[in-house]
């Protein structure tokens, strides 16, 4: 891999040019000068990389963000991108892969379909299990340090000294912020932020470096324990996506590369296909034991990653989500000890949400007032956040630097709290049957308890509950809009920093608070006043105005409030938030994605750009080998970076140099490399008779990680040897004529060609390419159909 | 269409015997005996058309039972399924379509895009009204009935003579189910049934004709008020999904060809890949109207026909099913007196179901049994419901016929609820608040009434919420059992007769009988004594077994019960009936698409049938037509019935005759009959010179009912000019090569080519073939990229 994970920064200006129909951003290496202009001019995107992607290769620091700053885009688009490369979502129809195929009996492939099955089962388990795992310890650890510092401010409360209490409150939380930090930035930094971005990515097709490994699901875990109970402004069930996707990954392939552990199971699953089935299956997991919402798990796999659905497929993700939710359910009951109650579906519950008896459409007026707040607020959120991002990637890159603005947010997030708390004059009578975990009463009367502290001073979670069901009148304007307000700034400053963190929680309890004081506010004119119904709105609104989902967002909100009536009222925030925040920029996650200059494909080509065809944006001329190739040349090819394709259509050259060569196929990098790591050469087989054949199971065994040509040695003697791919490669890879334009087939396919322009950089051949749709081009090279051209036979799409 | 619907009976049994690998069926027309063999050899499938599909022309009913009997299977496999054509999910991307995308600007795309979230915005709204309509003129007629038959019975069980009564009963019902037949039977012998299997089909790709006309729309509500009204054992949920896929035809078309009214609206949607979405968005309306599941009804749409995912139009879907859901809560709130109450969400409500202390996962072992119990009486329905099927097809194909077995079913009906509810002497005591909507005292004491009549004596969706609600102790269990052995068999009876009905709300009414029941014995041997969940299980076990579908149906169970936490349960119940059921026999709904001999394609290839290649079930010769061809040839090609394809590849001659022809474009029957209608032909084009060019809009004026090739008149003159297909054919057509297998790519795409074998006719060319999956052979050319032929350059992919 190393051979092309060189970091260079990038534009991803040519997309969105080409999205605005300024120009047609051709990539297929023609070289002319409005091309080269258009790539390297005036973008505010040439960021090298986000700290959370890194590879193994070491680059300073510096080095990246100077180019960074100097807009030194590199004038070759061959180098575009080259950072990621793309899963291969087509199986490799080879010989040896079809004699296997004819070799398996009806019950084989029945086995097969049942330990896909028992996986899935597997995988939503042991996501359920993560999620209680994550919940009882921030439960725990929350409790033991809301109840030191409760302890402490009532001490100090009435002998005064209570910037002691504030003191001990900041060192408490900066010390666990740190913790988490510290394993982030040193051990894994992909584990940082939600990893929903990642996953969308993965899910879209791109591999992402280190993703889906075990250590990064240990590091993930930890760290999100150690910066929610820091009392940061985050949730913990973003990172439960990210961890469901890495048990996913994990348990399907039957071994664990980190632990040097395998069990010889699930070996068909080792490649990118089945395992990328079972990670959207995890994902679904992961959302499931988040919220409690199996079908909203399912429709996130589907929303963020499936090009094309499968019936199957689906009910192996929902019994997955299924699984994980009662799973977790189950284990928390037992943990609250009331065995068999089954009330907490999800880490995040919202609590019963009654229907009542107003008609839900008779509010469309003030709730429209909401939609737009959401949309504004979100895009406001995600604009902030988009400079906090390259203010981070140009300055805050070291570890050490990391981890000092991780503990200082935990610091100012503390003293804000602390100091609202403090200033904050909004008593509240302690009923009876009071559900405020930790009420300070602070400069209240005795019986009465500090409603500030209720927001800051709790969990997340149980704020955003408070804030949906306490009774009305619980909180006075001021508070939450103050709340709002702080809660606001230092949600943005948090996300993105090098800890663990999901923005869900965040923005609900800040769409929360707000759709709660619009409601008191609303109260005080009409008669109306049930304002936790506009703050489940309200939070709703927000949070669509951040992340911009629709329909899976709109599915989990409603399996959250366990109230179907909902629907509606959800779904009209929702895409309002999303129209009126796309107006303005991108949501959080594609925003985050462009900046770690990812070649992400979005759903649909730009309108405009239909009449583009393949012919101009394939690069050429292509890179080929003959069926039986020196094995001198194929290192060459493979080392050499201007042609540092991942995949090689094979050709059948014609008897004169006159007739054009024939395709007959397509042959991997990485199938490549495993030929000539075992040495797969023609003569040798000759001379070694009885050396065994290569089989599929060397090619998995290899899978995921196979080696840098670098790192294969082969000497000058067998440089002059022969190899014969005919067995290996893919005879039939799709092809398409090189007319063919852009147009969405069957009624709407994800096809996506062109987003991939400025995107996709020629280094990075995406073979299969599930994500990029169903009826896109999904290999590089096509038999010819247009007799205007004289050797037009091969041509390598790269630009997909 | 009429040159290719020569009704024709044919044999499933190939592609049985293809999935069950007994023998590789080819049907490339290489006539070779043992296939011929095959495909006429003991099945017990050749019955050439069912009552629900019928075609224009005419052909005596005697002669196609007796083709049956005989099994006279037409040997030349050319002529297999020549009734039904397939819909065109593939842009025809020719010059003309290439330069209108061209002139569109961005605007033009956002406005496409706005018209279609109207579009799917009116067929909500109006999938609703119908639904709305419907309950409203069923729940009054019903009232009236009721209300005559009960003060009848009143009336005369004292003084004796309550056969005037039954006699009363029965004519009742007869007359309305008399309409019923009548006007199904005459006038649109489509609109029979609940109309999912031919929604199914028509999601699938196939083109089932009149399915989505205004008549039918008209019919089927009628129809399956008078069925309902009539007293069957039918539901008018089914109807709906079909009711809506027709709104959705209807109004993406803007206009009404059956009305000749074109409101010049919605011009761009005249074309199967955008009728098709919105026709699944009108179902996805359809689910949600019935049963107030908007989610439901998007995952149904999927379910069953979408083969690839695109969120935009998921969205929309989304949004025609809140829309849909909506209207019909708010027009029933009206309807009932207390607007804004909105608890009304579908045609049938379960009720309230609550969550109970209890662990759901600690009834699993009972639980168990009726999952099994699921699966075998859904086995047993369909069976007899298939066997007497084909008694129907061979002896009750008159209209006539079948409208006297119609009031037949309606008198039995009658009758044994009589009698069940006269010798039934289950007196249960009338409470202050009973629910029961027409108690019938009978013989029982003053103050009790005759539980049998609940059951009996009641509209079928309100017996369910009966048996769902309850107390425990309101029916016992010998009511129980007799009602679920007469229920099952008067429903088994019921479904395929020549009425509007739907077999949902039958089967959930005998699962919920004998879930209860099962919940009332289990009650005597343990504790527990909720029988009204296990009546909800039941019911979900016997649908699952008869309809056999999962994730949606779960969906909708939970969206109808109002609570998430029946979902494990649900989800297990319904899978593991569809397991059980499958071993024994199809889903009912597939079983009458064999039964109709539709061209069904499942959802994936047999899995031992991977290595079969596209040259084994393609056919051969090719017939091709040249760029610039005479218009002779074209007409002689069209009418022959041997090359009756509805797709031609275009190629260029090689200069000599050695030299292999090459591909260029593929071109549709219905292209060339518009071309071929308005004469464009190159010789007229030079004298004519003013005459206007042929457009886009020629075609999409003709869409969807081309005629038919013997109507178009060519004189022998014209026979002899020429006609330049460069303009109007796709140059770009999907190819593969001839080698390529049937392996599923990206990790599970709905192939299916294989299932295609047997039951995609040589005579039918599936272009597009959006319901084949993304990733198979779209169509029937390709570009030859082997040597070991001599002249293969094309070929023809008619398996597919």
């Amino acid at each position: 891999m190393a051979n092309i994970t060189k970091k260079v920064s990038w534009s991803s200006r040519a997309d969105e040019s080409g999205a605005t129909g300024e120009g047609t951003p051709l990539l297929n290496g023609s070289g002319q000068p409005r091309y080269c202009r258009q790539l390297s001019g005036g973008s505010i995107f040439q960021v090298g990389r986000l700290s959370t992607v890194d590879l193994e290769e070491e680059i300073s620091a510096e080095e990246d963000s100077l180019r960074g700053r100097l807009k030194e885009i590199p004038h070759n688009e061959k180098l575009l991108s080259l950072k990621f490369e793309s899963l291969d979502y087509d199986n490799i129809e080879n010989q040896l892969f079809l004699e296997e195929e004819r070799r398996m009996s009806y019950m084989g492939f029945r086995c097969l379909e049942i330990s896909r099955w028992v996986v899935c089962g597997l995988i939503g388990f042991l996501t359920g299990l993560i999620a209680c795992f994550i919940d009882i310890v921030v439960e725990e650890l929350a409790g033991i340090k809301y109840r030191v510092v409760k302890e402490n401010i009532e001490k100090f409360t009435e002998v005064g000294g209570l910037s002691i209490s504030l003191i001990l409150w900041v060192v408490l939380n900066s010390i666990f912020v740190m913790v988490g930090a510290i394993i982030v930035a040193c051990f894994e930094p992909i584990a940082a932020g939600s990893g929903i971005p990642q996953i969308k990515c993965y899910l879209n097709g791109v591999k992402i470096p280190r993703v889906v490994r075990l250590k990064t699901l240990v590091v993930k875990v930890a760290g999100v324990i150690c910066s929610v109970v820091g009392g940061l402004a985050v949730g913990k069930e973003g990172p439960m996506i990210h961890s469901g996707a890495v048990v996913a990954a994990g348990v399907s392939q039957g071994r664990s590369t980190s632990l040097k552990k395998d069990f010889k199971m699930f070996e068909y699953f080792r490649r990118d296909t089945e395992k990328r089935d079972f990670v959207s299956a995890g994902a679904a997991a992961g959302v499931s034991a988040a919220f409690g919402a199996p079908v909203g798990g399912v429709l996130f796999s589907l929303e963020e990653g499936a090009s094309f659905w499968n019936q199957m497929l689906t009910w192996r993700i929902f019994f997955a989500s299924m699984i994980s939710t009662f799973t977790l359910n189950f284990f928390l009951s037992i943990y609250h000890k009331n065995a068999g109650d089954l009330s907490n579906p999800g880490l995040i519950n919202f609590g019963r949400f009654e229907s009542d008896k107003r008609n839900s459409i008779s509010d469309s007026v003030p709730v429209f007032n909401i939609l737009c707040a959401g949309g504004l607020l979100g895009a406001l959120f995600n604009k902030l956040n988009y400079w906090l991002t390259i203010f981070r990637i140009s300055y805050v890159h070291r570890p050490g630097l990391q981890v000092m603005e991780a503990m200082l947010v935990a610091a100012v997030t503390a003293t804000v709290s602390f100091t609202m708390i403090y200033f904050s004059d909004d008593c509240q009578p302690l009923g009876p049957d009071h559900t405020e975990e930790y009420p300070l009463q602070l400069f209240c009367a005795d019986g009465e308890y500090n409603s500030m502290a209720t927001t800051f001073f709790n969990t997340p979670e149980r704020s955003v509950r408070s804030l949906f069901h306490n009774q009305p009148g619980t909180y006075n304007p001021l508070t939450l809009g103050l709340f709002t307000v702080t809660y606001f700034f230092l949600a943005c400053w948090t996300y993105g920093l090098t800890v663990s963190a999901g923005v869900f929680i965040p923005s609900l309890l800040i769409g929360a608070a707000w759709g709660r004081l619009f409601g008191i506010l609303l109260a005080s004119i009409t008669i109306w006043t049930d304002s936790g119904k506009y703050a489940l709105i309200g939070a709703a609104a927000q949070l669509g105005g951040i992340v911009r989902m629709t329909l899976s967002l709109t599915v989990i909100m409603v399996e959250a409030t366990g109230n179907v009536t909902y629907g509606l009222p959800i779904m009209l925030v929702l895409m309002t938030a999303k129209i009126v925040g796309d107006y303005f920029v991108e949501g959080l996650y594609d925003i985050h994605i462009k900046l770690q200059s990812v070649p992400f494909l979005h759903w649909d080509a730009p309108a405009t750009s239909h009449w583009l065809t393949a012919r101009e944006v394939m690069s050429s001329p292509v890179t080929c080998l003959n069926r039986i190739e020196k094995v001198g040349t194929i290192v060459d090819i493979l080392s050499n970076t201007s042609t540092n394709h991942n995949g090689f259509p094979v050709v059948i050259q014609g008897a004169d140099g006159d007739e054009p060569s024939k395709l007959c196929g397509l042959i991997l990098r990485s199938q490549l490399i495993v030929l000539l790591k075992h040495k797969v050469f023609v003569e040798l087989a000759r001379s070694r008779l009885t050396l065994r054949k290569l089989q599929l199971k060397d090619f998995r065994d290899a899978y995921p990680r196979f080696p840098p040509i670098q790192s294969i040695h082969v000497s000058q003697d067998e440089r002059e040897c022969m190899m014969d791919l005919t067995e290996f490669m893919n005879a039939t890879p799709y092809t398409v004529p090189q007319s063919a334009g852009t147009q969405t087939p069957g009624g709407g396919g994800r096809t996506g060609d062109q987003e991939g322009l400025g995107q996709i950089s020629p280094g990075q051949t995406r073979t299969g390419g599930a994500s990029a749709g169903p009826d896109i081009v999904h290999t590089h090279t096509h038999t010819h159909t247009h007799t205007l051209f004289t050797n037009p036979i091969i041509q390598d799409y790269d630009g997909f």
